[in-house]
């Protein structure tokens, strides 16, 4: 099914930035070959002190709700590194990363894996930029009137951007950033 | 929710030892004090050529059938070592962790957590027995005929047999074996 994502048509995505505390997301739909924010926010699943398996049904009831409702054509969510330096957080994560994609495949929708830093190459020509690149200048992509908090709203945002780019071949934001900066 | 689940009585429970190749499950009642097999066996979430996303949907059906039919009082699920050997693995894991939480939770069935260590240390005196020490000793603590075949199903039922243990602060068979061994 993910296999297929690059070579079947897709104009409207929901990029998913994994947490358990706050899980941000981002659709974006491709109008007249812009990119647009139809939505976007965060998932708060419940506080820290629920217990976890209720914070992950409160994560899925949530997405379930948010892809029922605005109806992407695929969901991309980012790759957890593997060798992370803090390996409980990564479990954690994989907990809720399982959540999401679990809830993907119910809606029948394929999912793309994107590598965190592929994401903020493709943005910001540097795959280590901080959150406060990757929020201004999804702010000044998206023509957004201030920059996307919390900041896994814009990684959410950024991870739709990229997999959209990739499917449409577009240009990256960071090339032609650089070339407006330069006129 | 968690917390209450040594406190607030329960006889049926059933035992996960979760894998995206294979989730063994054991489900145990007490009867007359002693513990019962209901049914045991192996979750197949998918071939490992199906997308991850699909083996995640189908873990989380299959566990939701199961529970539904033999409806537990209670959910035994192993903890992920957060210092893990393979870290891709564990992450993995997670996953699929995710999906059988969140699944307890949608049946509102308390979840107990329990170290790998403890319930092997538990049931054979050391916390690191091999697969097969926890599947002769499974077999002859339940009266099985045959060990539990693969693994997964004997180390899902010592996950079972240790949460049961542990409510009612029973002896561990380890304990009751080197008893009997010495008469």
């Amino acid at each position: 099914m993910a296999n297929d994502v690059f070579t079947n048509p897709f104009t409207r995505i929901c990029g998913i930035d994994p947490g358990l505390g706050c899980t941000g997301y981002g659709i974006l739909e491709l109008k007249r070959g812009e990119p647009v924010v139809i939505e976007a926010g965060v998932l708060r699943p419940g506080g820290t002190d629920e217990p976890l398996p209720e914070r992950l049904r409160a994560l899925g009831e949530s997405l379930d709700e948010l892809l029922s409702e605005h109806r992407p054509e695929a969901v991309a969510v980012e790759q957890i590194y593997a060798h992370y330096k803090h390996p409980r957080t990564a479990i954690l994560m994989g907990h809720a990363r399982g959540v999401i994609l679990m809830t993907a495949a119910k809606h029948a929708l394929p999912v793309i894996d994107l590598p965190a830093t592929m994401v903020k190459r493709h943005l910001t020509g540097s795959g280590h930029a901080s959150k406060q690149q990757v929020q201004k200048l999804i702010a000044r992509t998206l023509g957004l009137a201030t920059c996307p908090e919390p900041p896994d709203v814009a990684d959410a945002l950024a991870i739709a951007l990229c997999a959209l780019h990739k499917r449409e071949k577009m240009h990256a934001p960071s090339a032609r950033l650089r070339t407006s900066a330069r006129k």
